[in-house]
């Protein structure tokens, strides 16, 4: 990777949060913390711009390994903000007896929607516990995104689900980078250096892309020794994924 | 309102449908039929372009009126395309239960979060079936968006819900365009001139905004007669909802 002042850009980060919340009269953060890398680095972002007692982390297991659920309160413990849980495996369960009324399908056949399910319950119970917390101060919290840079470019994030957020501190980061200011910020080990994986494929993310996120960072770095093949297979996924971005919108020509 | 063509501007949208179509190589529409004029319409559109045994509607109720689905059922009806129901009152009410679980919240506190999660859950759940029916189909089925021009301006739409689509046939027409468009199309007239609701908040939506949609259509139009006051108030609508379109991301100054 290219030379990074992670002090400088942590720094920076902080800066543009607390500047976004004070020009538009904000108070508190809400994200969903996976046991993961990025959630933790955004988390302890976050707790060092607004402070730990407007940073609120929820977990949200949907048939999920409770070890992933350890891991948040690791983070939670560490940066001392307040950790919610809420299952969402009934609200799963009841959703998918709804469905089964439509008709018959095969179990495969199931597959992608389940898969994508998850996420878009995370994001709606995220932004339910945002506008309750709202309510409750009188003043906004916003949903904090954790998307990195190396995901967004391959578009490797549920349309709907984690894209749906208010702020995104490090979307402008690699993989690399955000370890790098999760080094600064001391995140606890055990999470940062986490194989990244989704947790509703059962498949490291990697496997799951067929490719690490050490080549995207290439890429994006123009690094002239990446592999020809590796390369036209990153930008393959970017562009497939591009409508996830821009919505096909149909515009007149001469509009009012 | 200006000039309208409304035969010629129905067959633009119909080509422009098409096109995407042809060149993604995509077979299918699923969008919520609310019972309201914009989904009826877009569903109207999307039979024409497509084929009606290309369109899935779907009535999504959630402690809703029995009338909406029957009004929805007029125009799966009218256009034969096949109409799904999905009830996700239970699965609403699983999501109640375990929020909870969480504290002791006031009544009124819940108020913008309940309104919300209903757009959301809906969205989660046309997203469903358009990835079931194309593992069904083995081709690929996108989600419909039915927002107009007036309502897209001054932000009324829940972020993460109704705004989540794959295509958006009538965003760059106003309320009463739609109706013309629809009026071309034969949309029953129960259907199309039903005052407009969220169907959420008990109020019609001009109710609600404090505005009519004649006046975002004069304020979009630069009608000279507008109301000072009420042209003031459409521009801080709008600029108050602009955070739903672009996430505040923090960039560095020399990115790589």
């Amino acid at each position: 990777m290219k030379k990074f002042n992670a002090e400088k850009e942590t720094k920076n980060i902080i800066r543009f949060i607390r500047h976004y919340y004070k020009k538009n009269n904000l108070i508190g953060a809400i994200l969903g913390i996976s046991g993961g890398k990025d959630s933790a680095v955004v988390a302890a972002l976050m707790t060092k711009a607004l402070g730990k007692e407007n940073v609120i982390g929820v977990t949200l297991p949907c048939h999920s390994k409770s070890e992933d659920k350890n891991d948040a309160k690791l983070i939670s413990d560490y940066y001392q903000f307040k950790l919610q849980n809420v299952d969402l495996t009934n609200v799963f369960d009841t959703f998918k007896e709804e469905i089964t009324t439509l008709g018959d399908f095969k179990d495969g056949e199931f597959k992608n929607s389940d898969i994508n399910l998850k996420p878009r319950l995370r994001m709606a119970t995220v932004y339910y516990l945002a506008a309750l917390y709202s309510a409750v101060m009188g003043k906004t919290y916003l949903v904090v995104g954790t998307s990195n840079k190396c995901e967004l470019y391959v578009g490797y994030f549920t349309k709907g689900g984690d894209s749906v957020h208010d702020i995104a501190p490090i979307a402008d980061y690699t993989v690399e980078e955000v370890i790098k200011i999760g080094e600064y910020l001391k995140v606890p080990g055990k999470v940062l250096y986490k194989k990244p994986s989704d947790g509703l494929s059962n498949q490291i993310d990697e496997e799951k892309l067929g490719i690490k996120y050490s080549e995207i960072e290439a890429y994006l770095e123009k690094d002239k020794n990446l592999d020809g093949e590796i390369a036209q297979r990153i930008e393959k996924l970017h562009h497939n994924n591009l409508h996830k971005f821009n919505i096909p919108t149909y515009r007149r020509k001469e509009s009012i």
